[in-house]
């Protein structure tokens, strides 16, 4: 049998993810049989309230929803997509036990879940390299992150010479990375934010892709769990997301800040002349953040939350109510954070027994992969 | 320390690699300390003269210097490189053995060379991941392998939209698991014919990156070992290169067609209308093809057996001498081949104790590397 491939425009219309927000799945309670939950989260430090509201919270929720929601819950922390832009060795290993700590932190249960480290499952490289041959470059060329990586706009191509001048072959084919993290496991749902549905549908059709091409159906097509959270914008700038490069500190608050400097920060908060407090995030982006925030902590509408706010007099009461609601809310997980850190034994030895189960199920899905093209 | 690359200019300059005949390294029988010989051959079927000529009956040449002239000698049967233009699996699985059948039978002696095939060791594919971190998007567009497969010409580019329409990743980016190949075994010489030259410069250049954006030496940069070998042509087409999709069965000497079928294909061969005997390639190259062959089997030089048949009368005469001399030369390997043919077990038993001392190479370097990146 010589691999026969669908027509392209058929698994382009099968490749569209279903979409479920995390929030309402996890409310309805409803029990997915067969399910697998992955995702990844590069290791680039302490994380700050964006990213804990991002993606943390939701995989602490995953996490106590499994496994009466779902059967199995995968974290990875993944390192080998940390390379496309590569950071200083020493920072990155210490960035790996810091990313352990704060997903842990943040709820997860290394009981109930598997969580480990990307690189010591070499079934991920391994995975990569067969589904590159069944990866489209076109369909790479459209992808947006690796633009963005490089400062070039959305519309940028492989085909503009000035564009690939400077790329490397990583940062171009990580996706393809992306789609066997996602594949090896066969999972089913993958939490993302909306910037990374493009990935999703990515690995759809690659997963359709190899399936058609040797009439099987050995990967599951994944859906995704949409992490709807408030983009957190920047506390100096609310026009720009919150943010780890921004050269200013009291632009983001940190997992691990201290309340008093939690306090200090939003205290200092650009909003705006207005005195009232009222959510229009159109024309009042700084006090719409700061109501966003309390709503992302708090798993509930901006709305509701601005109905408790409306009869404040003037931001400074408005912040001091910000401040505690956040300063609450990340109590424990400032507390677990440091008390994991202090901890790095415990680290290793958790991520350690991750690696070992994640590569079982790594490997079965890779045996079979390989039997399937023919190289076992 | 982030990481700092070298300036291009150096690096172009530094890549070029030293190339070596083999034959004139192994006449000289100079003792090359430390050196470890690496080199990949595409399972594919049953070998014609061709690739005999080309790879096999060098590889046996160079597993007889070892350990004398070469430390280590490691050659690998490259199946994921074979996934770049899929195979139906069930060849793919048979032609593995085959290909080690045909190697041990061309004389590879697997007690003193390692012998094994790639996708048995998942160091490959890993150092495929990490040096993709460090590899000119440009520099592969400029390869030239993946256009012929792809039937373009070699100005072609991604930067032309028809040329990278059904483009697949894996066929783009296969030098780079090329280079992987190599430098996961800190392997000094590659033996390859001449197009393969330029894969062995890309290796040099992403090892040298690498070492000058680490400030390491822990890749050798590799030199070419050219098996200098007359390109063997088409016997029905002395214009073509011999070739296993030719049509035409009589086109080409398989390795194991039996003496009578070598005979009669040299009998047809296609020559010229000249009765004389001369080695002339430009005007007269089905001549020139016959003495080629037999010069290339002999180990010596088309002018040193243009004279020792220059006094034959006629075509005829020439070709029963040619047939005389191939299938004596390919005698013991047609009969090697067909004795190892019969014992899979064997081969088995022999690629698994391959892929066991190359996994024990492999791990070291790479976890070498991955802790120099910062990942292990």
């Amino acid at each position: 049998m010589i691999p026969q491939f669908a027509p392209k425009r058929l698994i382009r219309k099968q490749c569209l993810p279903r979409t479920h927000y995390i929030l309402h799945i996890l409310r309805g309670q409803i029990r997915l049989k067969g399910s697998t939950v992955f995702s990844g989260m590069q290791p680039t430090g302490v994380a700050h309230l964006g990213n804990y509201l991002g993606a943390l919270s939701a995989w602490g929720q995953l996490s106590a929803s499994t496994p009466q929601q779902f059967d199995n819950t995968i974290f990875s922390i993944v390192d080998m997509h940390a390379l496309t832009v590569p950071p200083p060795p020493d920072k990155l290993r210490e960035y790996k036990r810091t990313a352990a700590a704060l997903i842990i932190a943040s709820g997860v249960d290394p009981e109930k879940c598997i969580l480990y480290v990307q690189s010591e499952v070499s079934g991920h490289a391994e995975m990569c390299w067969i589904l590159s041959c069944f990866s489209d470059f076109g369909y790479l060329n459209r992808m947006t992150q690796w633009k963005s990586k490089m400062n070039l706009t959305e519309n940028s191509s492989v085909t503009d010479d000035a564009a690939v001048q400077n790329l490397r072959l990583g940062l171009f084919s990580y996706p393809v990375l992306q789609a066997a993290d996602i594949l090896l496991y066969k999972a089913t749902h993958v939490p993302v934010g909306e910037d990374q549905i493009q990935h999703v549908e990515l690995t759809r059709h690659i997963g359709k892709r190899f399936n058609s091409a040797y009439d099987t159906k050995v990967f599951p097509l994944p859906d995704v769990l949409l992490t709807r959270t408030p983009r957190v914008m920047s506390l100096r700038d609310p026009a720009k997301k919150m943010s780890k490069s921004d050269p200013a500190e009291q632009s983001r608050i940190m997992i691990n800040d201290p309340p008093e400097l939690i306090r200090y920060k939003i205290k200092r908060a650009i909003t705006d002349g207005d005195r009232s407090v009222t959510y229009d995030p159109a024309n009042r982006p700084g006090v719409a953040n700061l109501i966003d925030m309390v709503a992302g902590l708090q798993n509930r509408t901006p709305d509701d939350v601005a109905e408790d706010v409306k009869g404040f007099r003037g931001h400074a009461e408005l912040k001091e109510f910000v401040a505690d609601v956040i300063t609450k809310e990340l109590q424990s997980v400032r507390e677990n954070f440091e008390r994991l850190s202090r901890d790095p034994e415990y680290l290793d030895r958790l991520l350690r027994s991750g690696a070992e189960r994640a590569r079982e199920i790594a490997q079965a899905t890779l045996k079979e992969v390989k039997t399937i093209v023919g190289i076992y």
